[in-house]
């Protein structure tokens, strides 16, 4: 691809923590607002922002219990506020949607830890109410306190909890796209009929882990399955882009490996019977912007002077098991006895085991070496904005900020001017339902070619 | 008693749900607005009323699944909408309290259904992102499809529920008043400390049906735990009051009942080590009121015609098992073989089984005879409240609409005037956290007598 899709798609990336994902030390920073998480102002201000900018989505992931690994506890997750403490993201998204007109949510819910039947009446209200501008982030969680905040002894294993997700999703896809028939709705107030009996059905589901009789509880909301968000970049992961997502998350900041990922991912898709590019793709973008190069420069150095490793070892040692502070620099990774070993979150990099040393090396800079931060003016910015989706593939890109709302404020005043200039921004308001804003043909339901299609009312 | 408090505490039931619970035929009623639930037009135009009339309280039922029972099927649920559609009020709650200052609010969620890991996070996010605006009706859930729905064969036998419910309790007890202690926020940003990882501690809660670790991952909310809420009227149900509850709910329409029964729950509350009077009431109010006598009865007349025994038929079928579709008119109930006996719902009728057709004709009028609903003027209707309230000693009164939102406005314009002519309700907005203004010495924490508050973070 030598030129990108135009405009591009927009997010960016939040979570209910005062240590955000991927920067967990930046609250520290003085322009930083994170520390007023817990209440709406903080929250109305990023979403008034984004909606005025005419952002395609302000995307909430989540964590389900706290990153104790590092020194074999949770003290310090909570001393250094890393993805901690971590509120539901549900609700903020219900008091936002409720203040905000246009502007589209996504929200992370994790599949081996909800319940199915409740959860699908959730997101079916929550469509309702934000008049069908949701998206879900389908994840099956990895955190170790997680499993034990749920009762598990530990983590269910990587494949096995795909496994069950598959499963989660039949059982919701049932309830949203199956349950009640189009025309089921009467509302007939002199007839005493509000709906048609006969088109409203059970879905008695009996699977491995879940038995649900059903019917869904919620008449048939906007999208009806919301639009489908996903992470995973394992090879089972990508399977499960294939067939379900209908936008993936890319944390990734290798062009080449962003590149071969996302046709992978179509080319499943398609072999699934799913339209030509079913599987969309927001790709990590971190921004250091500044009027001129030595004001992005400034900046970053501030960055840099509130960046503290042990913040992310923590994050680390979450993501992947390995408790840094048990190693001395020389020592290869893995080489303790560690908690558990699986590499959950992909951080684009070789199995060939680095020293301790050499992580703290590639740990040391604020960007983390990841490809994911570009700096610069606006104009350079948006070069490499350009460049990367051109090189890509990619749909757009998801903002993370490094300080909250700064990064957020400088994305929307000095490069989206820019952006818009080369045809690569919206320059209108985002209408209607989530789906029909991203989906070629406007429509608010799936690809019939989706799984979830399968299992739709029969027409009368 | 002989003189009511002075004022009395007022709240509105509501359910995100067609059909409302007691009159679930109303929708039908030309004036009636209840086929706008799904979106929040309908819910901010109710909560504007309640906020600008300084009502204490806006409270929704719930349910987590169709009165499935009468006629054998869901059919006639759906068809006449008997509190069915059944949306989430979780994501209502979180949307209206983002767009009312004072109002507070009452959620009913299930202890059955729940996890109580993920559920703590949710009231404690929405206490955060309300401000203390929350409280909890704490239900055990009744229905047989709800069960069905999350995985069992049939309903957890009553008094079964109340054990799950017990432990389910003291999890979120643990979580919400002993996992951080008062002083374990520091939010020092130039020393890198949020919190003091020591003032943070799990729970390790495992008992007979929940393991969780901990810790909690919300920091300490306005009110930690929620004000409670609940509704049980059995023995067990107030034996269970008695212990967690700071607000009952009481259905029953019998003076003398209610007046026992609350001080049958006081007396003991006070011997379980809780204060004087811990558990506050609010009884179920319906009102016909017009200007006049004769406009009154129109509006009577006007309800009855709206009126369907069919839908109520439903309902009371869901409540009890006893579907009668099935039953002539002199048979008695309880003689056919039911797909569950336990009378969940409290009637406040005795335990003799009478026929069918009596039945039929105790829920022939709209009012059904239950002793909850008070017609006339303004003036006739004050009255009414007052003797109530002297004689029973409730603490106010929970209002439930015939018609939605004309009943909240009837009783806004029309009764309100004349209550605070008699100091019988709030002239002054109410402010703060929904316990503080509940609780005689204004805290927003729970009384130290209560279960609760031996779970509490030791002082330092």
């Amino acid at each position: 691809m030598t030129t990108p899709q135009k405009p591009l798609v927009f997010g960016v990336y939040e979570q209910a923590a005062v240590g955000l994902g991927g920067v967990p030390s930046l609250w520290t920073h003085p322009e930083d607002e994170r520390l007023g998480i817990d209440r709406l102002p903080f929250w109305q201000n990023m979403t008034t922002i984004a909606e005025q900018a005419n952002l395609d989505v302000f995307f909430f992931g989540d964590v389900l219990g706290l990153y104790d690994i590092y020194g074999g506890g949770h003290e310090s997750a909570v001393e250094w506020a890393v993805e901690a403490p971590a509120n539901d993201p549900l609700l903020y998204v219900a008091a936002l949607a409720a203040q905000t007109k246009n502007l589209a949510y996504g929200l992370t819910a994790s599949t081996t830890y909800e319940h199915p039947f409740a959860f699908a009446r959730r997101l079916s209200t929550l469509d309702h109410l934000s008049e069908g501008r949701i998206g879900w982030n389908i994840v099956t969680s990895y955190l170790e306190n997680a499993a034990r905040n749920f009762g598990l002894d530990g983590q269910i294993k990587h494949d096995d909890r795909y496994d069950r997700a598959e499963e989660f999703l039949d059982v919701v896809y049932k309830l949203w796209e199956g349950s009640w028939a189009d025309d089921a709705i009467i509302a007939d107030k002199a007839a005493l009929r509000y709906a048609d009996g006969s088109r409203v059905r059970r879905i008695d589901h009996e699977g491995a882990v879940y038995r649900v009789q059903g019917p869904h509880l919620t008449s048939p909301t906007p999208q009806r399955t919301p639009f489908l968000f996903q992470a995973g970049w394992s090879p089972r992961g990508k399977a499960f882009a294939a067939k379900h997502a209908e936008m993936v998350f890319v944390g990734n900041g290798d062009p080449e490996a962003v590149r071969t990922g996302l046709i992978d991912i179509n080319t499943q898709a398609r072999a699934l019977g799913r339209e030509e590019n079913a599987v969309q793709s927001l790709s990590v973008m971190r921004l250091v912007v500044g009027r001129t190069e030595i004001e992005a420069q400034e900046k970053y150095d501030l960055l840099q002077s509130n960046y503290h490793l042990e913040a992310q070892l923590v994050s680390y040692a979450g993501d992947t098991g390995i408790d840094l502070s048990q190693y001395a620099d020389h020592e290869p990774l893995g080489s303790h006895s560690e908690g558990f070993a699986s590499n959950v979150r992909n951080h684009g990099k070789s199995a060939t085991p680095i020293t301790a040393g050499e992580l703290r090396a590639q740990f040391s800079s604020v960007t983390r070496g990841q490809g994911t931060t570009f700096v610069g003016t606006p104009e350079q910015v948006a070069d490499q904005i350009e460049q990367r989706a051109a090189y890509t593939g990619t749909t757009g890109f998801m903002l993370t900020q490094f300080i909250s709302p700064g990064s957020l404020e400088d994305f929307t005043t000095l490069v989206v001017p820019e952006l818009i200039k080369r045809g690569l921004y919206r320059e209108d308001a985002p209408t209607g339902t989530l789906r029909s804003r991203l989906r070629a043909d406007g429509s608010s339901r799936l690809d019939p070619g989706h799984h979830a299609a399968s299992f739709r009312f029969p027409a009368r």
